[in-house]
């Protein structure tokens, strides 16, 4: 998918939600862990009851790795259930990779060729080429760990180095040197707040995919007044606030219910900042 | 595995090495392409041939993941095997992880609880609740990215904070406070020579997982010379450099000579340095 279609998408339906599928199987309803496949059935329930409200998915291949063969398959069926169903979602794979270049290349074969996900989530901390072979595929997307969400971020993210620049402002500007704004996006967590205005200095055009609205605490009002550019540039994600929203038979459109909720606050946000920015 | 067990195992074997066990169905012989399960025919084969060699195994994951379903049945098949007939030998899944908390802790029990690897190799850009999740485990390790082998460890892991403190030098001192030299190890790169006397003057005592010697180019002497303790302390890795010696149906034989060859220098290496050091 290219930034236009992201851009069209993110128009039409007024909203930039991302929906985060992170499905734990102590936390999904208990009626689907006597199905067959309970992942996939959860996913699709909730996929097809979210769909209207968002314009991405974002399966964490940890809730799927733990469940081995079986959740594996349930992450495959999942996206080729999404691509097949609803072709304009763009499908983030949150997998946070990153390692020396030729072990990276068969990263990016697994999640591109194999998955056929548009973009994977990978780790800054070993340079260019762990990251570069993520860049080889026509369409496709790496998206950079920048300034995550969580509290360890403060531990070597705010690291000062030559002129006061901190590590996750360096990874901004050195990554650049890797790839335009077409090709990569950054993850800021939404619990950042202000700091949205400082990365806007340093990648005024880049998308942002932003985690920790909901479950983890931060603002959608202030994403949106900090870190909104005058193509929205940004994709947030909501899992558990959706997600698990309700855990009885009614699940799905709990999870509507939520989606929708972000969505209306979403469609103010554009209202509210999108014109209004550079 | 505790840190006593690994240190018996080298001076028994006379061994530091890791076999990197990186199945790539590109390079492996051709008349394994026909059996039904290629990639853990070949495992099986050469670690049958290096045991006597080396004291641990690092599947790394991307090649297993690359491969989708049957990829991930090798390596629970791999580990098993090893497991099971080599129950000496320690286990490192190298998968480079790392997510917020309640993700790490999803990941953690994928390759502790499901895989029952010993160690799991952790990216330290998220900072300490990415890398707590995996230090819940008894017996159990992580072996943390501080100074990698790759070119592009030179983008952010010299960036100098406070005092000149690099940020390898940042992370080997910070990510102390998590755990001690029993539950945690730190991964630095042959090709990085003399530093490794400056990381021991931060990390004595702990061990070091060593990739980069043979196809990378890292010296094995230099290594040693610079980063052998009292107790060893090193693990090094060689991948290509074994698995890839031959591609003929003699490819288990020339493992074993490749690795039989490491293990001689290394027994060099143990008399040369290892007493020898603070």
């Amino acid at each position: 998918m290219t930034k236009q279609d992201i851009i069209e998408q993110i128009l039409k339906k007024q909203s930039f939600l991302c929906v985060g599928l992170d499905p734990d199987l102590t936390k999904i309803p208990e009626h689907l862990l006597e199905k067959e496949d309970p992942i996939y059935i959860f996913n699709k329930e909730i996929i097809d009851h979210t769909a209207p409200y968002c314009v991405a998915y974002k399966p964490n291949l940890a809730f799927y790795e733990s469940q081995g063969l079986q959740g594996w398959l349930a992450f495959e069926k999942t996206v080729a259930y999404i691509r097949q169903r609803y072709p304009d979602q763009f499908i983030i794979a949150d997998a946070k990779r990153g390692d020396i270049g030729n072990t990276s290349e068969m990263y990016a074969r697994t999640f591109f060729d194999a998955a056929k996900v548009d973009a994977v989530t990978v780790a800054p901390y070993m340079g260019e080429d762990s990251v570069k072979p993520f860049l080889g595929y026509s369409g496709k997307w790496v998206i950079l760990l920048a300034l995550t969400s969580n509290k360890g971020s403060m531990d070597f993210q705010f690291t000062e180095g030559e002129n006061n620049e901190r590590l996750f402002e360096k990874v901004l500007r050195v990554s650049q040197q890797w790839a335009d704004d077409d090709r990569m996006m950054y993850v800021v967590g939404a619990t950042q707040g202000r700091m949205f205005e400082d990365i806007r200095k340093i990648a005024p055009k880049h998308f942002l995919l932003v985690p920790g609205v909901g479950a983890q605490g931060g603002s959608l009002e202030e994403v949106c007044r900090y870190g909104m550019n005058n193509q929205c540039g940004l994709l947030v994600n909501s899992s558990r606030g959706i997600i698990y929203a309700d855990s009885t038979e009614q699940f799905g459109e709990a999870a509507r219910e939520e989606a929708k909720k972000l969505q209306t606050e979403m469609a103010k946000m554009l209202k509210l900042y999108l014109n209004k920015t550079q």
